[in-house]
């Protein structure tokens, strides 16, 4: 079935959403997302997607198109008209269509593009990986070094990703001068001894919304925290290991670069984790 | 006047020409470009962008949609189609459109998307920047680690421009470790006691084809050239500093963070390696 799209205002059936050529987005990789989950139809952490659009807006000094109310209303709209139950919201915001390429910033009243669509994802809250965890490589992290504003040029992590595939595996890690960045897509996280480590903030790795609130429900779990780089071999040798994003939520890590980590399955830590975050941001969802 | 500009297959008026929102280059910078000068209607350097082409799409897993022939027929085409005398044509591919956002690639059959078009610059031979020089400002290179692929994730080469200007300059020197990587679109070069010294080839730096062509013109004229890495102290204090790029050719740079290169003014070297780029690379212009 096909979807509706929202783009620059309108909503369009999918195949009719389409941007110019000259599109900053395009041309230039010059754009930002972000991605909310739905469950039950409700946006997932929504005030934390909101908050970080605007930042990475600002640190590439573009302007907010919409305001709050506006983005939910269009965020609302698009789950009503495409039924979403389970899945999620993509949205994109482009420097826009400066009319020709150049590396110069168009003319301050260029409007940007604004496009949005909806994935639907049955049993996204589900996922039997959540109990047979994913297996995951090492790759060198090459992306560039503004990884806190999230940017479309996501070429590296497509790279990682299939080569992830080829090897026969989920994921892949990244890693820089000998310290886990991140994955490709999602926070990272091992277990040792009941505590739970993850590599500071920092413009080296994404400022995960789904981290954030996780940390914050772990904490008032009285759960222990350490926030600080953590090694492949480290991993290896964890308890337990797992990741975040907002599609994911929380899913487990059992293999690393051919080892097993901790028994080699789900652990009770990310396995408590996951219930947690899906029980408390439901309470928020919106 | 509108432009006739190409994609996929048609000569379309440049505001129909338009891709879809789920367009690869557009949510992933998953595409690579080339930007081949004009000049008297003929096409500068074209087999060596070709070449590179081939390599970008090459190290990105992706086909090489066309052949040489018809390449070279479509650059053809668009400088008769908008009457092109001095200019440039750009060339963009990507991988295509998925019908949906995946990190994974989509199908192996999923066409690419091939957009050229031209912009036209009189006086592009008689730039009067040859005379002035430019000058320039050294900011840290915070770009993806795989620069000898020529991607549309071009984004901090576009905000190091923005900067430049901010700061009332013309361009910005990209520096890593301490050494100056290349320009934001250019090969950078100094020159200390009639030494030509620009940084050898890797994937820190574009293999610029434009650089390719004038070392071998200046190799050919007897001229000692030095393939190695320099800091900004050791441009600041050479005699010359210049860079090279598909549309500027060759163009001396006389101030880098608010100090005069040698006398401040264009220099010998630059301005006869100018001349000879444009004199040897016309005899071979298709």
């Amino acid at each position: 079935m096909s979807r509706t799209v929202y783009l620059n205002g309108e909503y369009l059936p999918e195949a009719e959403a389409k941007v110019s050529i000259f599109d900053r987005g395009f041309v230039m990789a010059d754009g930002v997302y972000e991605v909310t989950s739905v469950l039950g139809g409700k946006l997932l952490d929504f005030p934390g997607h909101l908050k970080r659009l605007a930042r990475s807006l600002s640190e590439l000094q573009m302007g907010n198109p919409l305001s709050d109310d506006e983005w939910l209303a269009i965020h609302r709209k698009l789950v009503e008209l495409n039924a979403i139950d389970e899945g999620i919201i993509y949205l994109q915001v482009t420097r826009g269509n400066a009319g020709d390429r150049d590396f110069a910033f168009p003319a301050e009243d260029t409007p940007p593009t604004v496009v949005l669509f909806t994935q639907s994802k049955p049993g996204l809250a589900a996922n039997p990986q959540a109990k047979t965890g994913l297996r995951v490589i090492s790759v060198p992290d090459l992306r560039w070094s503004r990884r806190d504003i999230k940017t479309v040029q996501l070429l590296y992590p497509s790279l990682a990703k299939m080569e992830a595939k080829h090897r026969g595996v989920d994921d892949a890690w990244l890693v820089e001068d000998g310290f886990v960045t991140e994955g490709t897509s999602n926070n990272t996280y091992i277990v040792k001894d009941g505590k739970i480590i993850t590599r500071q903030l920092s413009q080296d790795i994404l400022h995960g919304i789904t981290r954030a609130s996780l940390l914050r429900y772990a904490a008032e779990a009285q759960m222990q925290i350490e926030e600080r780089p953590f090694t492949i071999e480290e991993a290896q040798a964890a308890d337990e290991a797992f990741f975040t994003s907002a599609s994911a939520f929380v899913l487990p890590v059992v293999e690393i670069d051919g080892a097993k980590v901790g028994n080699g399955s789900a652990g009770p830590v990310a396995t408590r984790l996951r219930e947690l975050y899906l029980e408390e941001s439901l309470k928020s969802a919106i």
